[in-house]
């Protein structure tokens, strides 16, 4: 409990690697890092468990940084920790292919858990990680064995918490009783706009305790590192709530402008970072100047994880013997390995089988699956009977006091909470042993855009289950309608967008999806029910592309995906009375398919004769694969699904006429394909 | 105080109503209604101020169904108050072409506020409406002359309470003190998944009395209706603090599936709903049957409404006289006029003019025309100083006991909430005397993509400031940059998508923005310095489309916006060195160009010479005005732009690169424009 002058020397080598990393930068934020580090140094000290030769310790402890902005305090820790991370990438901080981007980047830096930075994120992530502790724990420990036991420790600062996306993903850890984590709040009065009283002056405590929190306040984070020490003791002592300590501090602890907003994004003036090295006892002359003893400080407690990873090794060894299968499954899991032949679950359909909704396909798929893949831990943002999200005999993740559940369940209760949800997933998926997926209505992904967008740059495995993918769910109206959902998705770089068009298709969503572990997914389905196809099977569909309906002497190609590739191939009869042959194909997920040889995908989409795309959703980016577009460049309308598809001609007449006007507009031109390109486009 | 039998009658038929209009569509939410109907009588036959025959009565109170899929027990109200809604309307709840869509759309519906129906929408945009009636209110009202005193109610659910943005919201209203706004939540414990104890367990009025709300319980919701009507007058009494009203009701009430989500969101059966009729006193073998003692009961609130307006109208005849500027300030906010001659406050630019960050431009633009448009209403979501949204003057909106603004204020502090901001201004500009314009950083715009799909839903006029608008925003990294989020934008139906290149654009994008009455806005503004362009006008920017450099003989067109269209500019030279005549085509607005006749647009993007788009986002969609595309279709990188625009060759040499292959692959081609089509999109 005590501390002494090197913990002090710790403290401010934190605060002046933070003052000179921005400095040399000339961008960054040293406030946070300089008011932060006594809390980062108590915990990194006193709590943490983590071993810095090997961040991937399945047991150690999760720390986050929500307030991403400081993350000199997370990569000044790093590198005194002795992490792969050394004084030459603090050197670099903010510069182009270095280790320490401008905010805290899970796949660029060792230790980075997850990506932070878009306020409300890592906070959310936090609860994710907790969720998936608590799972495995409860799923793998042994009497004897805690396997898995590790905390899930968040920082967060004022805009963190008044992010909508926070307040969700808080919400649901007070209901979840996610004694497991515990959040240290940056109580320091100051966000860009200036004083917190100018927009934020609710009683965060009080909020945090209606959400079933266990609250502690330390007013001194200054300098009462005991207080602060006892705090987190008090924490982890509750079990069965989270726990957030609201930390009063002043940003930019020792800078002439502490405690003002001037401190916050801008690296110190000259004069002030040389008088703060003065105050803390440092050379104001020398930069990137770490104290030996602050070295060897860390480098006992680096030492000291070290050896209690061997020791979780040893227990693991023990627990192996006695446990085999479980030990098996968790190396299995960690590894990213899905068990041996589990794709054979995967059903599959003929032209003979009955017209199905995608989201039962989907349905099916998941009940087929579960029970071979463990690791799948799934959800619904309160759909659940719409998204068909659920298996029989699935078990509720709920706190076992609850009665309705306990922690083993794989089935999540997200509430209307879609941003959360999004959030909370890239946690999971960020803890290692899960992958998770979660239903909403297409376009209710929308809510999570700011989560969608950083599973992609993270590269988690997530999968979005998302059903009533369009002007096909009816009566719900344009409120509810997608539109420019998918364009917004496609757009996004590594995202598989999957629009699968019938059951074989929506097993090669799934199958591509599962097998993908650095890419998250989102597969869209329909409410309404749609046919077999022919010439659809799952290897074909896996393509990411292919041929429905073939006909080499055909006047056009239709290019489509989901419920418009059946009206499509209904529409080859409505054209053949009109003497024109029609080549149908369908393109359920356009990043898989632009991965095929180019070979492959102009036999799917070939020169010499016109393509029109087809599906009920803005336009945008369908003249990458087609000359002519026919879709839905306005919102939609409320009414029986049918009289809507025919509302917007939607229907094979509808297309038959645009194909119609598609082959006279090409009528002589020599028609190249669409996918022939000057260059290419990545760098 | 007293309620009688005719009272009951009413609550009922209201019920029934809902009732047979579920069952007539088959489709659609019964069982809100039916627990709300007492709640609803209560509010709307005590304290709604209103007049069917004018559903625009300035001064009304506001009502907001933020439950939105309850909809059909405010399409109930209307008809029976005798709004212009039918029994034939509400006979064709849920078909297409219908006054009663699935969910409220306001511009469909005489009598609805805003849109509703995706959670956390409507209460937020409450919030809105609050801040729009509390500062038209100061700035307007005069002793003796509550013009503007209206009070805004809203109704919401455990859905909306669940989501992030109403939370934003929420917390937002509590620190501006806004006595004006009375929520009343149905508190009937069930969602979709079903009980709310699955995911929802918070305490609600806790965590409002955090927020600085005043809260209420009224514990029988189905039958108390004394004890609401006195809840409400205690809520209106408190004019420091918004209100909630904890109104515990069982959902489906009468149903003999009431209290469960069997009767959340499908019709009755049928002989359920007979027994519901049997029960209320109806006959249940009739549909669609209101007595005649219900309509002279509502014609009586209505016709006292009618005399509240006239009366209205007289004091406003009188403030008139008294106070004409102000008066006709008011009409003229109304009628959605600008001031005469406004526009000359626009800044123009020449090319001799330094080079400026368009986010300074903007806030130059500001600075003019502030004074000259007091219907502006500014803020931002925390990023005052980067966004630049504030002017010199400039008076805070917030409650006078803060010391620190009054409700005159015209520049709101939004906190760190997008989606928040988003909603509420949607909520201001739904009040109709205002022009809202907010700021963040245009990739967090994402964050609030809920809001963002709802005011061009709803043709709400927003403007949303969106600076660091690319990669080069720089050290911040990938996190904060956007590369996906123009393209998301630009497929939103009803959006105006600007990205200036220099000064005259910027002039012309506010030019433009401010005069679409029904359109939102996004303008998408740079961080870095752009240079004043040879041939940019602030009339040619209008157009959304114009040639920045011409050349007879060209080899190709460069077509680019914002921050590139300078470096395109810079490669005509690099480009003339390899012998090859560049033309330069800047397309800030492509909703804007797409309104131009087609000769307009061909002379801007002609046939004969292939088109290269240059844009450091996804080329997602750059296909409809190019035949090659460079873009950035991965995320971004941190460090100083000016390396990561060299990284990533966005610079006269990577660009002249792409413009020779580009000519050489469509060397010996005949060229067509890609604005040339064979059939129009829309229907």
């Amino acid at each position: 409990m005590a501390y002494n002058d090197t913990d002090w020397k710790a403290i401010n080598t934190i605060r002046v690697l933070a003052v000179d990393a921005t400095s040399k930068a000339n961008s960054g934020h040293p406030g946070a890092p300089m008011g932060m580090a006594p809390a980062a140094h108590v915990l990194f000290q006193k709590f943490m468990k983590f071993n810095p030769k090997n961040p991937k310790f399945l047991n150690r402890d999760r720390f986050v940084l929500s307030n991403g902005h400081g993350c000199m305090l997370h990569y000044a820790l790093l590198h005194l920790y002795g992490y792969d991370l050394s004084i030459d990438d603090l050197k670099n901080f903010r510069q182009v292919g270095s280790k320490t981007p401008g905010h805290p980047e899970a796949h660029d830096t060792p230790g980075i858990e997850v990506t932070t930075g878009p306020l409300g994120q890592g906070v959310s992530n936090a609860v994710g990680l907790a969720i998936a502790q608590a799972q495995a724990g409860a799923t793998f420990n042994r009497p004897g064995f805690d396997i898995l036991n590790n905390f899930t420790y968040v920082f967060l600062g004022d805009g963190c918490l008044q992010e909508g996306v926070a307040s969700e993903a808080a919400s649901l850890a007070g209901h979840l009783q996610l004694g497991n984590l515990i959040a240290i709040y940056d109580d320091n009065h100051i966000t860009i706009d200036g004083d917190t009283n100018v927009s934020f002056t609710e009683d965060v405590l009080a909020r945090f305790e209606a959400y079933g929190w266990h609250t502690q306040w330390v007013k001194d984070g200054n300098h009462d590192l005991e207080g602060l020490e006892k705090a987190i003791e008090v924490a982890k002592s509750v079990t069965d709530k989270p726990s957030i300590i609201k930390l009063t501090t002043i940003i930019g602890f020792g800078s002439k402008q502490e405690g003002t907003h001037g401190v916050h994004g801008s690296p110190l003036k000259a004069d002030d970072a040389k008088q703060v090295k003065a105050k803390f006892g440092f050379d104001p002359e020398k930069s990137f100047d770490v104290p030996e003893e602050v070295y060897a400080l860390y480098k006992e407690t680096a030492d000291k994880g070290a050896k209690a990873e061997e020791e979780w090794n040893a227990l693991f060894a023990k627990y192996k013997e006695q446990y085999s299968a479980e030990a098996s499954e968790i190396t299995r899991r960690f590894e990213k390995r899905l068990p041996e032949g589990w794709q054979t679950s995967l059903p599959v359909y003929s032209t003979s089988d009955s017209a199905v909704a995608s989201r039962k396909l989907s349905e099916t798929v998941l009940a087929k699956i579960i029970n071979t893949l463990p690791e799948l831990i799934g959800g619904s943002a309160d759909l659940t009977g719409s998204n068909l999200t659920i298996w029989k005999g699935a078990v509720d993740f709920q706190p076992p006091s609850s009665k309705i559940g306990d922690y083993t369940g794989r089935y999540i209760r997200y509430g209307v909470r879609e941003h959360g949800m999004g959030a909370i997933m890239n946690g999971i998926a960020g803890y290692g042993l899960h992958i998770p997926y979660g239903g909403t209505f297409l376009n209710f992904v929308s809510y999570a855009a700011g989560a969608v967008r950083l599973s992609a740059l993270s590269q988690h495995q997530v999968i979005w289950v998302a059903t009533h993918d369009s002007i096909g769910l009816g009566e719900d109206g344009p409120t509810h309608q997608p539109i420019e959902t998918v364009a917004h998705l496609r757009a996004i770089p590594n995202l598989q967008v999957w629009r699968p068009a019938d059951g074989n298709e929506t097993s090669a969503a799934y199958y591509i999806a599962l097998t993908s572990h650095h890419t998250p997914s989102v597969l869209c389905l329909s409410r309404q029910n749609l046919p077999q196809l022919e010439n659809s099977t799952v290897e074909h569909a896996m393509k990411g592309g292919y041929v429905v309906h073939e006909d080499k002497e055909a006047n056009i190609t239709l290019v489509s995906t989901g419920s418009e590739v059946g009206i499509c191939v209904d529409a080859i009869k409505t054209l053949a009375g009109q003497g024109i042959k029609t080549r149908v194909v369908s393109l359920p997920c356009w990043e898989v398919f632009d991965t095929q040889d180019q070979e492959y995908r102009l036999s799917v989409l070939p020169d010499g004769i016109p393509i029109l795309s087809v599906e009920v959703y803005s336009t945008l980016g369908w003249e990458k694969y087609s000359h002519e577009q026919f879709g839905l460049n306005r919102f939609g309308a409320s009414g029986p699904y049918k009289d809507i598809y025919n509302k917007f001609e939607f229907t094979p007449e509808g297309i038959a006429k645009r194909a119609k006007a598609t082959i006279d507009f090409w009528q002589g031109v020599s028609v190249r394909s669409p996918l022939k390109r000057a260059f290419t486009q990545l760098i």
